[in-house]
């Protein structure tokens, strides 16, 4: 698209049904701020230059945003006046001159970058107000959008519509792309003479028309333009963002069994034949190869899977833990900041922290690696083949030679060298019937303590 | 509201579709049998007496109920005759007096006090006999409520209905309200001649009617008045409950990621702020603050958790355990019967049964509290600031002191005073090249193990 | 049914949709192959024989439909020429003479028996091709079946149907009936002059009736007909597998309270007043009593579970885990080839492999046993009411007698005798004020790293 596009995010609205300490634009889908949704989505739409317009939190709302990988300059609008006082907030941004503004919602995060280039596909056509319009079940309350020859006549708030108007299902999402070069003679041209005293973006339409301007329409699906409002729409956006992704990944050649049980973060990339059983939540930074089987129950974030690798049931992936081809991370392990080499085994019960496993190791069930002694922490170092019995601590800083062995119920504390067998244990020592005698203590005990009741 | 009331409960019913070995009042939504809901439900909505009506595991359905908190009365009804009859089984009870008589059932457990108390203001209003009504989807089978002019002038049983009839679609729940200076009066002149021999409360209204009495009614959502009469409609319960529960907590400032995997229980409280990820069970008695985070697969009961405080993923919280503000408790770990004191972590893979924990205190992965030695148990006290190394055992009865070290992999059987450090582990021995002995020796064995084949 | 009858079952198409490494046949529903759900389907609908027409992955095909109990003759589709040329690859079994053919497909895995032997009846009553339909919701696309005085006269591709052709929901399944004493000349007479010079089974009723042969149709559900294009679509009959067999169970006397997050395997087997709490995974192979309790996040396979026993939350059941009567498995526990004795619990993050445990014996929080030298395995024996402490290990090959006693966190290398008490594990010993001494290294330590940032 050779023309130029500045898109402004609006998000400067509060939210106070969302019943929070924070901002709404910080409330997060699929692990990310709403805001940061739009922002990337506009970037991502190949616009030029992307502005914020804030409220509560702003600068938290500009580092959210940012992150999503865009440097975005923020405005902030001081008082509520109405969207197109809040679009005029980023007035020196407008004054810059593009060919096409686009007007976004920090609060409307799974509107689509075809959609919004669809919009500006209309300016390039001589549109110069294109609002995004979709079709409502249930149209009462919204905004309606009256076309006459494919050409948008007027916005009619449900309020001041007839009823021909009102049985009219093509309603207003509010998202809007204006003629970049005219649009601060539009902005500037809305008044404020309605009950609540405000400057409504809305009125951009009126205002091109009765300046010789055109102004048309472009769909999109109703779920596109959802905002949020409170928590139980939150969840319903979170619900259809996880949905679409999960069946791109599925048509991609991913396997979900239960795919309504499968959580992804903003950032999850998976490969085709990969298998995720039921209830499996990833957190941001995750990558799973091909042909991995993730097991149910599992939890996973900040980490990278390779090729025939197996994960759980029940295990726990932290950031830094990466798996080598066909390693194995079993139930009730969690590893963090740890790389489990080729093949190698962590199956039962065992913390794997700030460690190094090489190819091919066993790490019996119930392992600990000591990494944190209260103020430091220290890497664990495990050679290839080795074999750590089950039960044993290894107290960080240490090293596990390749091939050694560490008999089960260790604690080591001392390097291991390569093929050497460590044991660091009591002797177990048989005392004849004495279990019957502890059983009568015990048994006496219990039997003075209710006596006291 | 000034006038007196009694509710029945119809709790006999048996529900053989149920396939179980106990009634189906006992069977649960939410944690709670559900007459316990019904009983619950009326309880609050103001009456001044209940009254239960019970059949099969009478005692116990009363037990469920009472422990809802009410003292209820309860009446058997002996054999099975009908409705009526089994009000009449309460015939002391509507005797003593009352201005306003309620008629539940105990397997209909969502109905809400609204209804009820509308129902009553119906009463209040003139009518001696309220029914509550709801629209049915599809009809077929309910009994139809005819009204004209603001008044129900019958109730038509779907196969005695008129074409004209059977296309209306609002529906007898069941449930009713009755004028109760006049109810025994009613219910005494409701025959039995039909195909059953059964006397039906439903019979009411044309007795009312006939004895110059008014009847109206009041509308219910359906799902208000749903039944129970197998164990998917039982799921079908749980799953309307649970909805409505979660919908109340998200619009008071919870945020469930996935509303549909978090089930509460029916006592279940949480604070604003406070994030809920998905795959997370309350059992009874739980009581979460604001600004707690509850990570995926939690599994949470009879738990008190303060503010600042993070739990899971795959954590167990079990009655009696405390988290004052800002404490953790992480992947694995189980606690029953803890106080986890302010800031303290318990992480990883760790099992703190009768234990008091103290502020700032790091209990390492692994930790177990040997709280139980078959017939007695014992409490562990662990000071602030103290540090529990990674796979230690900790035998009760047993202190650690403020500000103790105690190394990874110990076992303690003593108490450790302030600031000491205890040590009870094996020391380690590292012998060379003697796990390629070990190796070969294995090998050895898998060889003749696989020739005896 | 005194009819001979033959079933093929149509398992070459290879489903580039799906992206995969694998022919889509082995794509599993409720851990089975679809195409072995098809071969177990039509095997239990009492046909003769079943045959396979398979291409990729030909012989993997075979072996999963085998592992659903039949033996099946295969055939190889070398050419991919149509339905009608994949069925005459099976001429020699179709040759061989059958009252009754049966053509299903391999990825139409949800057909009911009872819808093939309606077909089976209406070949009886005279029909030569009968065809199985559906109602669609929208028709687009698909064939639609012309009836007329209850025959069916055509088929009517999309394509080529007229306006009040394309009005019928009626569709084509694809899945027929037909003579089988006049199979091969029907297929033989179906010819390719189409756009992809195919031979299309759908042919069959034009070429049948033409040849003076009668046609009809039976009906379907809609979700019964459903195929396989997509990972999406396999989902799809995952869920739809799911809702069915959940909905049976409940029916049965089984509680779930969430039925949506129980996924059961393709061989569940639950007994009545056993309550399955959300988040449960079966895997094959588990049979589960009555009167049970499956705690939330349970992950169950190949497990034989007796009346009375809890399991879980969080627990694994592997492949020969036996519970027997009242037995429990809490918490983070893994079995794995393990017989649990009644009324024993193992109740908190342990780990049991190729063990038995006696009756009423309990395994403290953290046991291990270390059945694995990396090389063999080796048997664990617990005796009847033995005691093991907590955090222990247990050194296979090892037998602990019955009765006796496991002191907490010990290693037991050797046998333990009846009544005996053992202990192996360090002996403690307190430092005064070494802690502090620790601390102050550790920040030190702590310093120096920040120093060199």
């Amino acid at each position: 698209m050779s023309r130029s596009a500045l898109a402004i995010v609006l998000a400067a609205g509060d939210g106070t049904r969302m019943k929070s300490d924070k901002t709404k634009m910080l409330h997060e889908v699929a692990g990310r701020a709403i805001a940061a949704h739009v922002a990337d989505t506009v970037g991502r739409s190949g616009v030029d230059e992307t502005v914020l317009v804030v409220g509560r939190d702003g600068e938290k709302v500009a580092v959210a945003c940012a992150a999503a990988g865009r440097t975005i300059r923020t405005f902030e609008q001081t008082e509520r006046l109405g969207t197109a006082h809040a679009v005029l907030a980023a007035r020196e941004a407008i004054a810059a001159g593009f060919d096409d503004l686009i007007v976004t919602y920090g609060d409307t995060p799974l509107v689509t970058a075809d959609t919004l280039n669809r919009a500006r596909a209309a300016l390039a056509d001589g549109s110069d107000v294109v609002v995004i319009g979709f079709e409502a079940d249930d149209p009462a309350g919204y905004g309606r959008l009256l076309v006459r020859d494919g050409a948008l006549t007027a916005i009619r708030e449900d309020k001041d519509a007839s009823d021909a108007e009102r049985a009219v299902t093509l309603c207003n999402s509010g998202l809007m792309a204006i003629n970049g070069r005219r649009a601060l003679e539009f902005l500037d041209a809305i008044g404020n003479d309605n009950a609540k005293g405000e400057f409504y973006l809305t009125d951009v339409v009126e205002v091109a028309l009765a300046k010789g301007g055109r102004a048309s329409v472009v769909m999109a699906d109703a779920e596109e333009v959802l905002g949020c409002n409170n928590r139980a729409e939150l969840a319903e956006l979170e619900r259809i963002w996880q949905n679409r992704r999960r069946r791109e990944l599925m048509l991609s050649g991913v396997t979900m069994i239960a795919p309504e049980t499968v959580f992804l973060s903003h950032d999850t990339e998976i490969g085709p034949d990969t298998v995720i059983e039921p209830n499996v939540r990833f957190g941001p930074g995750v990558s799973i190869a091909a042909h991995v089987t993730i097991h149910a129950f599992s939890h996973i974030e900040g980490a990278t899977v390779a090729s025939g690798s197996q994960v759980g049931p029940f295990a726990r992936l932290r950031p830094g833990a990466v798996l080598h081809d066909d390693a194995k991370v079993g139930n009730f392990c969690e590893v963090k900041n740890g790389d489990i080499g080729a093949g190698a085994k962590v199956n039962h019960l065992s913390y794997i922290g700030d460690a190094s496993i090489g190819a091919k190791a066993n790490i019996g069930a119930g392992t600990i690696t000591c990494n944190y002694d209260g103020i430091n922490k220290f890497k664990t170092t495990i050679g290839a083949n080795a074999f750590i019995g089950s039960n044993s601590a290894l107290v960080a800083p240490v090293a596990i030679g390749d091939g050694a062995y560490v008999g089960s119920g260790s604690v080591i504390t001392a390097d291991v060298p390569d093929n050497a067998l460590a044991i660091g244990r009591g002797r177990q020592e048989n005392r004849e019937g004495r279990a019957e005698r502890i059983r009568a203590r015990s048994l006496a005990i219990k039997a003075a303590k209710q006596s006291q009741k």
